[in-house]
């Protein structure tokens, strides 16, 4: 990639994470009765449900205070912040520290999950929030957050859902990813060293004959059934480039080595080669999958592997990651963005139709489009040189 | 339609359901060592996946009792229905009364629902076993298990779902429309006017202005937000019918007509004009459904399609029934039938493009498909006079 090239992407980038994807939610998302945002937004911003999907509402506040606290200090972006955080704040956390899944817009509680992922997004928007305010001891309560998320992260009876007999005993790899992210999202301060290692020797038992499983047994061993043949890209590509951060900032070659393998790998199994696009679900022996939307195009996966690929070269210089890159971020071009209204399409069919118009839903919200035009675009500013020994 | 038509009619689904579906659960579903079927198997009736789904093998146990009882005592069918409730009672039935979701293939449990649908689809498996046995005494307890499902049904806090109060009153079509289906199957000799009237009156809430909704508030109110405007055809469809059932017995002209017009709207609504079939979800207000299935086309409201027409036009003669009979049945002709290993598939694409492979799952067995076949090939036996005040 020459100088030019670098330059002009990034501005392009810039252009649409500043000038068109932001503006979406900064324009349509608050609440000004109630406080906070509503996260299901149809194609052009109208509000199509007002219920506040909790894991949104935290990335939300996540995004701002991060652009806030990395990009420039701008103030609507400090109020949008504080205006989520106060909702989460008042509504969102039960006094046990569970965090509901989903509020009514004026706050009542409406679902709460037997999982621990609401918990995570919680503590993530809280220690962004807090750096943001200049409020030391949010960020310390997020970080006790994450002591309690971690004691229950692999036994989830104690989220309520019951350990039954018959179920084997299975390691999902969102929970050592999970835990990764929040370790470097929350506990950049914190000594850390011996949960990282425990989530790196965690994530190498999911990368397995050039594959990454979404389940496996807590020794790694292979489980049968549809689960333990579950494949999801898109995934194991966002945990290949959580794990390559940590990883460089400790200098860990060998997990920056996996990183990179299980991003390319993941590609090269997910890729549709007759229509382009990275499949949602795979399983890794040819059964039919039995998620209904397996073969759809999702915009995540995409904004995930965008980013990977140019963090891979980036770091090698391998025209096989820019060929990846490139592809990827073409296909976004191509299908997902809306040149019309901002923001991008969330969900494509297999051939890349649009089939739901709307930009935000209980699962899409203001975080993994400008997360990654951010990180894309903080990286081509940021450029290291070319490693030799690489 | 011709007498010949009839004629010629019944005896292809009379072939497709004796020697082509029923062949297929038969040959590949048991289970030799632990009993029971397995539900989970390939185009060609590979098990791809050990667990095993309580819906499946209850209504799989009901299906053979069923057929045992009202078509042939043929010894194998028995044999099935026997070893499947055997299974069922060992392994499946709390001894709270709830039932399991999933067990692993040698009964240990491995996933309990917050809902009340096993436990209707164990009591319907029950009763229709007992009376193929001969045991009054499983009927009476299948009874028991209906009276303390309709204790459950309203509310479901009693079977561990937590009411929140940000979650509005909502009233699922499901439930009225199970329960009735309950009574018909579980309590034909006990008097169950009231239960039966109350279903109706719960049922006519979710017709409104040609459409069906699957939710609405207790009182009849639409219900905001994307639940409020969820439109099932095929689940409106097979509603229809079962009420059609409960209806004609009762001789309810009220209710008969309202099932009729359940069945016709849905389908109007429904049916894809570009490519043919019934959309699995639609938006009462034209949003995208969040669903992200909500374009592909299912068997199962094509079973239940098929025969709310033929059903329909048996009582009414109406060309418009008979169109829609056609319809549906062509479309199930030309893009649900494997010729080549018998049963049908499950899941297509928008334009009919088999997705999945597989003929069961987590949701599809010997259920929909046979029950379908045997009801249509059962009323073209036994087809009404015409009436003529109609």
């Amino acid at each position: 990639m020459t100088l030019q090239e670098r330059s002009h992407l990034r501005t392009q980038f810039e252009h649409e994470l500043f000038e068109r994807v932001l503006p979406f939610w900064e324009r349509h998302s608050p609440d000004p009765i109630h406080g906070g945002y509503y996260n299901n937004l149809d194609r052009d911003g109208t509000v199509y449900d007002t219920t506040k999907h909790i894991w949104l509402v935290a990335r939300q506040v996540w995004m701002f205070s991060k652009l806030f606290n990395t990009v420039a200090q701008r103030a609507n972006w400090f109020d949008l912040a504080h205006s989520g955080m106060t909702f989460l704040q008042t509504h969102a956390l039960r006094p046990d520290g569970r965090v509901y899944f989903a509020l009514a817009e004026d706050g009542r509680p409406l679902y709460q999950q037997r999982k621990i992922f609401t918990e995570c997004f919680y503590a993530m928007a809280l220690a962004e929030y807090g750096r943001a305010a200049g409020k030391t001891h949010l960020v310390t309560k997020a970080q006790h957050m994450v002591e309690s998320i971690w004691s229950w992260a692999y036994d989830w009876s104690k989220v309520g859902r019951p350990a039954l007999s018959g179920a084997p005993p299975t390691q999902m790899l969102a929970v050592p990813m999970m835990l990764l992210n929040l370790v470097d999202e929350v506990m950049p301060e914190v000594d850390s060293d011996a949960e990282v290692d425990d989530c790196f020797r965690r994530i190498r038992l999911h990368v397995q004959g050039g594959k990454v499983f979404e389940n496996v047994a807590p020794d790694g061993t292979r489980l049968a059934g549809p689960a333990g043949r579950l494949i999801n890209p898109g995934h194991a590509i966002e945990a290949g480039w959580f794990l390559q951060h940590l990883a460089q900032h400790l200098g860990r070659e060998d997990m920056q080595a996996l990183a990179r393998t299980m991003v390319r790998d993941s590609h090269a199994l997910g890729w549709d080669p007759d229509n382009g696009g990275l499949y949602y679900f795979l399983d890794a022996d040819g059964y039919s999958p039995v998620q209904l939307e397996w073969s759809m195009k999702l915009w995540w996966p995409h904004c995930e592997a965008m980013y990977a690929h140019l963090l891979n070269y980036a770091q090698t210089r391998y025209p096989e990651d820019l060929t990846a890159f490139r592809a990827v971020h073409q296909y976004i071009l191509d299908y997902f963005v809306d040149t019309e209204h901002g923001e991008w399409y969330g969900y494509l069919d297999r051939e890349g139709r649009v089939t739901h118009r709307f930009k935000g839903g209980p699962y899409k919200g203001c975080f993994h489009v400008p997360r990654a035009l951010w990180l894309c675009w903080k990286l081509l500013g940021d450029w290291p040189a070319r490693n030799p020994a690489r």
